[in-house]
């Protein structure tokens, strides 16, 4: 799958896709979003349909909920629509572990995990497969659902632990729906890669904008991010500047842009691309075995 | 289904609606469109995605087909998939005969339908539910399908006929793909209203500019009719103004905008509108005796 990922970031990097902006529609409890996109290189387009409405949780419905519709670029039959519930978290899992790959600095890390929802579990399954991760932290408001998420990763001798000591890692992973920052500057080392995962509308922020400021900063997609990533409260507020994002995700995997020092911070900025959501309802489709779509 | 299209009209013209512009993705043989909509008042969200593919029909695929996912306000849960082909052509139909019963300055008229395929059917099923037909007169390219199309109207009496004696009508429905204008403006007589339909992408055009100049203009929606509708191509070579449009049908509709005077001319340029695929999902949904939804 990360491999998957990988490629449709090469085809953005080198500006072969079609992918519009995200379009939002707001209701009083929340709202959704419609994400279409072509890949031609991959001959897949579609639209990616997910809704965010925070208070689902009290009326035993996921927060965030998704339907992919591929289309038949030749025809324009629709060819499918899948439950994309778990594949949005998949892709996003992958999107961060391509980061990793390409802008850690090691390759053996110890992982720091912010949040324990489901986006934490889909990250770390994602990094395993390309970084050999010797200790894994988790943090949660929670500090009972950090314990249950550890539980499951006993082989990368995985623990709960306060926030601080999370942030002590190569690579440190946020993904909370956070509005202030969590992450301190002070805890993050020198040479630590920060996949910043959490930040999708505006608003949100997890990370002390000082981080930025002194960090090599990566994007998906700079007018998604500038609008709603991470970077979007500091650009807001004139603590942070587009000029200052070093490059996309794209330019980094086709090897326009890179880390340029060992022991410079680098973070991934990531919203979530349309171009994500197509490769991976194509995998789902041509029956990859590790691909389950249970509803919602 | 006509009280149901123009009730979003008139949340339309009363600016209760969420409606950002369609969003277009382009391939080598065709395109497809997303439109996502919310209909507060009416409680009902969603997207309509639609391709247009013109050489389809050489493959045995219509050339335009759709699906509609609607998707509940409160909790963001998709609420069904609906194959919106022939939901499509309904709306459109309902759409021109709600202008018609708003701008035609009479009740019982005669007929003029440029066009032979499924979306001249769909208008003239819908028109004849607000007013009285006396006489239908189509013409096609290839007569022998406005012949057979005639033959489903027996008793309106229907008939196949040249362009010109089409035009000579009280309504005037033009529903071809065309790139050039093929009705005159000599052709149309003082008081005929015109349902300009086919023009829904930059560069179509139905209607001989001048027809434009003399009559009273309204649109569906402002935006979606300077980019894609009848009065695109005109705007585009300077022959025709955005401030020359006398309004919307939602204006029409909730009363502020009308036919001024009897012997003049109105033309209704429809793109068609995400609330109106929105407002036929639900009643399909609802489970409305007389819709079916047959595949493709």
């Amino acid at each position: 799958m990360n491999r998957a990922i990988e490629a449709v970031f090469r085809e953005h990097g080198e500006g072969g896709v079609q992918m519009p902006p995200k379009v939002y529609i707001t209701f009083p409890t929340g709202d959704f979003r419609t994400m279409p996109a072509f890949l031609p290189a991959m001959d897949i387009a579609g639209v990616k349909i997910v809704n965010v409405h925070p208070g689902n949780r009290e009326h035993g419905l996921p927060t965030v909920m998704a339907l992919t519709i591929l289309i038949d670029p030749e025809s324009g039959v629709p060819r499918a629509v899948l439950n994309a519930t778990s594949l949005t978290d998949m892709r996003t899992g992958a999107a961060g572990a391509v980061a990793a790959k390409f802008l850690s600095p090691k390759r053996e890390v110890t992982v720091g995990v912010i949040g324990s929802g489901r986006q934490a579990e889909a990250q770390v399954r994602a990094l395993a497969e390309e970084l050999r991760i010797t200790r894994i932290r988790f943090w949660s408001r929670e500090e009972k659902n950090a314990e249950v998420l550890a539980s499951r990763f006993r082989e990368f001798d995985a623990s709960a632990s306060g926030l601080e000591r999370a942030c002590d890692a190569d690579v440190v992973i946020t993904t909370t729906p956070s509005r202030e920052p969590l992450v301190q500057d002070g805890w993050i080392h020198a040479g630590t890669h920060i996949n910043a995962i959490g930040a999708d509308a505006p608003g949100k922020e997890e990370l002390d904008p000082r981080i930025l400021l002194r960090a090599r900063v990566f994007v998906d997609d700079m007018a998604q991010a500038v609008h709603s990533g991470e970077v979007n409260v500091p650009i807001a507020r004139g603590l942070f500047s587009p000029d200052q994002i070093a490059g996309t995700l794209g330019e980094v995997v086709t090897g326009r842009k890179r880390r340029e020092r060992k022991e410079e911070i680098t973070v991934f900025d990531s919203t979530g691309l349309a171009i994500q959501d197509l490769a991976i309802a194509r995998l789902a489709l041509e029956g990859a075995e590790w691909i389950e779509l249970p509803f919602p």
